[in-house]
């Protein structure tokens, strides 16, 4: 045995959704980091599944959105079946198109973890700042806090307990148990997230509670090719008898999923009692008259659902974190375990780099501490959804159309609006938006909605959020009228040259030199006609020019008919008035910080200097 | 030196676009195949580079469309240039959309063929039956015409000269000329196929001849990051000066692609003689006023443009083939290039399938020699659009614009329509259907248009020719009208029970059996409103049952609105009477067998009686 130290910018436990999730937020960057598993390597099977557009569009400012979407399988309607008036057996009382108007595009698909996992891994292989090591598991760890508000300080000390790659590892045998070696390890680490799951270690060390209870939902869960004369197997169904109920929801490889809660009684099932026959003998009673077959079985699992939220998402002065199932569970059915994992460390993956990288001289801790106020809510709400959703489930409610549609919505994560902070501020003279309703609008806290714009300089379409690819960066968009008019021309031109100016306006953030990026880059999307524009007219800000690239093109977009795509119509749908215009800072995880006026200098200033980057 | 022997099914010289178009056709098949290149691996760079939106569809159908288009760069808009009345210098006379409205989608991608020719060897890497040897060259071929019509013969001998597998070529170096030894060996093989470039080697081992001529224009053409104040970089540019022309084409990595003609004088210039400096300085007269600088330059070359077709395509009792640039020639400048290489081998892919799986038992070269009969006078029409096209860009004519639409029109392919032959049927009293249009119609020996459907059973959108993957398969696709009408439904069953029926129909072609993809699918795509048809009403040829998975919900379709992608609009499009419906005969490279009456069972027969199947 031998012992050995390292230092390392980021330690990450957990190499599932999360932390590979979190990871991807560190390529093209020179900052450290360390993604550790004590799986053996990737596993090739995974129970989550559904992937909300929001989600998607995390893939698509990874680059591996196209990947994703040609293995994912779409869904597209909803059957609500019921129990059959005055006798058994149960009727299709409607189709519901699964989806969200305002999305403007599908909704939900669905792709295994496993898969998932992958692409995300397969995307951080040729980063060399990025390294993933199996078969290591966390054994101790101590936090040095008398450093903790120190930048370049390695507070975190994490003892490792490691496998020697032994051959019979190499090979493929995957086993840590038999024939390999291992040793222990010391590691120094700037900040540590806990990715590790429900039963997280780094959780327990952190002494962060779970708040809440087991329910006393049993549920079944079955991936299986059906033998069924049932008409709507590749539907999403929501099966409603009088002697239960199941969700179907279809799946590739001709497969369908099938989740059915096994009711409580006064005395509770166990869900090791729970067999493969009990479950489908349950959905054969439910489903009757149809008949119900299994061609072959993928997976299946029972489990009872606990509906809890941690205490704290960070600790320790903000160098320990934790997310995804580490501090909420729920019931998988409205499929947002995967999603919300992956969103959390979205919100947090931006934060760590920018304060790393030393983007946040002063008082990073504020920028961070906004991991906690802004994810714990979507976790608590998340969770009294999900007890509205499984009541509604498990009854014939006469509401249940209206209440479906707002599931829709809500799962979409149509609702979430960060609290002011630091990096969310409310307009001049607001102290209070309201509450957050179900709808894609433009607000600071809630996510940028995607939209389709055309590239002034060639009419290629392109939605907005895989055009803000995962740099780092923050964006302001100037969104800008009409610009073959005179005046708004000559507006926009006073805020470029604002936003260029590296004195007294934004240019020490905006301007590339060197062949750094720039922390905040500038867009600008109009409503003109493009050949009445002279992009050189524009100032410099909106179409840097550099020796190596000439002019950059690709940061001015139009918002009119495609050639091939149809029209965005983005300024209706975000409801930007064409004469005023607006900017909006967009940070660098698509939600939206700010919306000001196009003049409003002194806002945008503020705004940068309010996340500590000024 | 030692000298081995041994048996193959198919030899492809080249492993160009068209060797790996071929090659793709044999994936999932029993039938060996070796694809061999004189080349130490596949090259990093290519000039071809456009992607009409024919090619994108046999990636679609090779399942490696999502990749391509990933990578690929659009193409949207089209910018005509003519020079300034009473001056010099040049002034933008109008912006055509790169549209082609019967198409449905875009009508050409840019993606540098290295990628094109990576993406298609990478779909062949798991699939044991297909070798790729690179390093090797042929030396010599001696092919046997006295068993050249029996179907278990291997009358080609090739000699072949390969290097031995020596440490430094493992190691990448990649230089055959060096450091490894090389060995004969000699091949026997039941085909061969020529797919080895302009200066194909089998050609003059055939003794094939190219009519034609070199032509006098010589081009430069020049990969390039540009600087440059010109407003229209980003956009196809046909830029005609009284100094000369100059075409533009935007691609990747900010860089754009410039081909420009030295004009003949009375002495041609030698390609060899051309400088970058000269190309260049060419360039800024035409561009004058607008400046042009270069960034960087990945790739420049000169050249001049032959027009030559080959005298055949196929030789010795169809035992041997020459595919693309071995058998035709002309200017880049319309992208057809790699296009029409890679349609050559999708062509003739199918028919060395079927025959070689022993699916043609009786006269397997009829089919064979419809490869020449189909592909000749395709190389020889687009020789002659050639021409018009070199003289039309050289000039300042006033139907340019005109001309142009028709341009796109044809290098789309629209007005391909293979002859009458055993796999393309005219209709019952038909000899002779006419010249063929510019247009997407559904007519014998076109290709089947492609058109959006939504899967029936889950409303699913799917572009058809996405479905219909090269599987070798032949389909049936039965418009069926509005099947909620009895009358309808009662008709499309009675053709279904002949399609499925084994003794007196065509159920030995459709039906599965052991396993075993069937040689023919059958589809139906109906207009009735899908809640309105029962499913498990149709006979099972539409949708089959297998013990493993179920009935298969993936054969029938509705041209009806999707919830997110529109309306395909196939039967308005493709202009079916809805009442009448009609079957369409697909062979497996996407073209048009046959057109005939739903209930016309004997021309379903005999069709398949032609090809030499039943």
């Amino acid at each position: 045995m031998t012992v050995a130290s390292t230092t390392i910018d980021l330690l990450i436990i957990g190499a599932g959704p999360a932390g590979l999730a979190l990871a991807n937020w560190f390529r093209d960057s020179d900052i450290a980091v360390l993604l550790i598993d004590q799986k053996p390597g990737p596993t090739p099977r995974g129970q989550a599944e559904g992937l909300k557009s929001t989600t998607n569009e995390i893939f698509d400012s990874y680059g591996i959105g196209p990947q994703i979407e040609a293995e994912s399988w779409r869904l597209e309607e909803i059957a609500v079946w019921g129990p059959k008036d005055g006798g058994d057996g149960i009727v299709r009382e409607q189709v519901v198109p699964d989806k969200v108007e305002e999305l403007g595009k599908p909704r939900e698909t669905m792709l295994q973890q496993s898969r998932v996992e992958h692409h995300m891994l397969q995307n951080l292989l040729s980063h060399e700042n990025i390294d993933i090591q199996y078969n290591t598991t966390p054994i101790a760890i101590d936090v040095d806090t008398s450093c903790t508000h120190e930048a370049d300080a390695y507070p975190v000390k994490v003892r490792l307990l490691r496998a020697k790659r032994s051959k019979s590892l190499v090979n493929g045998a995957g086993d840590n148990a038999h024939g390999s070696e291992t040793f222990e390890e010391t590691l120094l680490a700037k900040y540590v997230v806990g990715c590790d799951g429900a039963h997280s270690w780094l959780r327990k060390q952190l002494d962060v509670k779970l708040e809440g209870d087991l329910t006393d939902s049993v549920f079944g869960v079955v991936d299986f090719v059906p033998k069924s004369n049932f008409p709507d197997l590749r539907r999403v169904c929501y099966l409603r008898a009088a002697t239960g109920t199941i969700l179907l929801v279809p799946r590739s490889n001709k497969e369908v999923r099938m989740y059915i809660p096994v009711e409580s009684g006064t005395v509770l099932p166990d869900p090791k009692d729970l067999t493969f026959d009990r479950v489908m003998d349950a959905a054969r009673k439910i489903i009757t008259p149809y008949t119900l077959e299994v061609g072959s079985v993928s997976w299946w699992s029972a489990y009872r659902v606990g509906q809890r939220v941690g205490t704290h998402f960070s600790r320790l002065n903000e160098r320990a974190f934790l997310v995804g199932d580490a501090v909420h569970t729920h019931s998988p059915k409205a499929g947002q375990g995967m999603n919300t994992s992956i969103q959390d460390a979205y919100n947090l993956g931006w934060k760590l780099r920018l304060v790393l990288q030393g983007g946040v001289p002063d008082d990073p801790q504020a920028l961070l501490r906004t991991y906690e106020t802004e994810r714990r809510p979507v976790a608590q709400n998340l969770i009294a959804f999900d007890r509205g959703y499984l009541k509604l489930f498990a009854s014939v409610s006469s509401q249940f159309d209206t209440e479906l549609v707002k599931a829709l919505k809500f799962t979409t994560g149509l609702s979430i609006r960060y609290p002011p902070s630091c990096a969310v501020r409310l307009p001049h003279g607001v102290s209070d938006l309201g509450p957050s309703l179900l709808k894609a609008d433009l607000s600071p806290g809630k996510r940028l909605p995607d939209f389709q714009v055309v590239y002034h300089s060639d009419c290629i379409p392109t939605w907005i959020h895989k055009r803000l690819q995962t740099t780092g960066a923050f964006r302001v968009i100037v969104f800008a009228g009409d610009i073959a008019d005179a005046d708004k021309m000559a507006r926009i031109k006073r805020t470029g040259e604002f936003l260029g100016d590296t004195k007294n306006g934004l240019g020490k953030l905006t301007m590339v030199s060197g062949g750094h990026l720039a922390p905040v880059e500038v867009l600008v999307v109009h409503c003109a006609e493009r050949d009445k524009v002279d992009f050189m007219d524009l100032p410099d800000v909106y179409r840097p020019w550099s020796e190596g690239a000439g002019y950059d093109y690709w940061r001015v977009f139009a918002d009119q008919e495609s050639v091939h795509d149809g029209h965005g119509r983005v300024y209706e749908r975000l409801e930007i008035d064409k004469e005023q215009g607006c900017v909006v800072v967009v940070r660098p995880d698509g939600y939206v910080g700010a919306v000001l006026d196009v003049e409003d200098l002194a806002g945008m200033k503020s705004y940068f200097e309010g996340v500590g980057m000024l």
